[in-house]
């Protein structure tokens, strides 16, 4: 999985008849000392992340194995919102800093 | 998923046999804020995109996930029209600007 | 998919047993203006392509979308020749101009 | 598969419910003279490994293919903690001479 | 597929247990003219290739199409021993000029 960032969503209403009541949201990736990166990813959102969060997405075959999406044309789905990163005893993120 | 801009069409007669009838369009990758990028794919148009039109393209075994596809060789798909992209609350693209 | 042209092939004796009788090309990836890139693929051929054609190629699970393939460890495949190549209307390429 | 050291462990309470303790490293990619790349991925871990430890990481739809993990949304896990890296006759990483 | 040089091997005892038996190579990719690319990929070996022949290797789920593999968490498998490379009339490589 790769960690990134929520910037933004993606809405469409002509879109293949599976894809009804998905939510996409636009993801940033992060670097491994937590920068955004001039890369981002559209992916299925199936835990109600919000903006500013930091979420895990997966890629691939993994986005369908979310209940409900099996059949779906979808290539990439946000599957945990994360609490803390920590890099050997250093803390890289901290969900509960960054929003008290 | 990703965002991609359709450029054109490609045209092949002689063909795996299961492709007949599918509609191949020539996508160009945009980057995070909506510039073409030097990367391009060629998808199977399932939802009848047209040149300049902002699509979502599903990559890998997802291309197979439409009603039809399930046993061609397909990689890539445009599953998707986008109406509208938003970073925060800021609008990065919108059809209905692009279009009037 | 992407765009590719054929520059060669690649022979093996010893192998994994499900692939006797698989035709392996070298192709090498085209940019979006039609140039070769200095990336190349290995792919089984389906289609009967010969050296300077240009070709689709699908990558992952799809290369095994094709009859008698299902089984082989195979993650490339030669699906399409290309007959024409359009952005907007603009030609970028008509395997019947190359080839007269 | 790719070479990389554990580095660190990534938490998440609100996430898809099949990922119930499922731990998840943080990986940093190793390049082939054992120096670390900017490259991470965060893998479900199967074998124990710790912070440090060199192991092999797995991608795609193979990080399914490990007991209980078939229908979790996972595209990567930690399968091997390495013993030895040998490039020709020379050893390249050897996990008895790090940790005496 | 992808063309590489068997570099070296990596050795694990501690793994997931379904990969007991398979033989780690460690293999280098080679660009279009045959010269070592700055990227590796360990593989299952399923062809008994030794270090410094040309192989073709395959990645992604194709890697679990060889007997035995089926359910292992394999994401790269040796798949052929290359016998000789050819782009258009010119030879890039014969094994049997290298080791006669």
């Amino acid at each position: 999985m790769q960690i990134a960032k929520v910037r933004g969503t993606v809405v469409s209403t002509h879109k293949d008849s599976s894809l009804k009541g998905v939510k996409f949201l636009l993801l940033q990736f992060l670097d491994e000392e937590g920068r955004l990166l001039p890369e981002y990813e559209v992916a299925a959102d199936n835990v109600g992340a919000g903006v500013d969060e930091w979420v895990l997405v997966s890629r691939g075959s993994a986005a369908r194995q979310v209940s409900g999406s099996e059949q779906r044309p979808l290539d990439a789905a946000v599957v945990a919102i994360i609490d803390t990163v920590s890099v050997g005893n250093r803390s890289l993120y901290s969900k509960k800093d960054e929003y008290r």
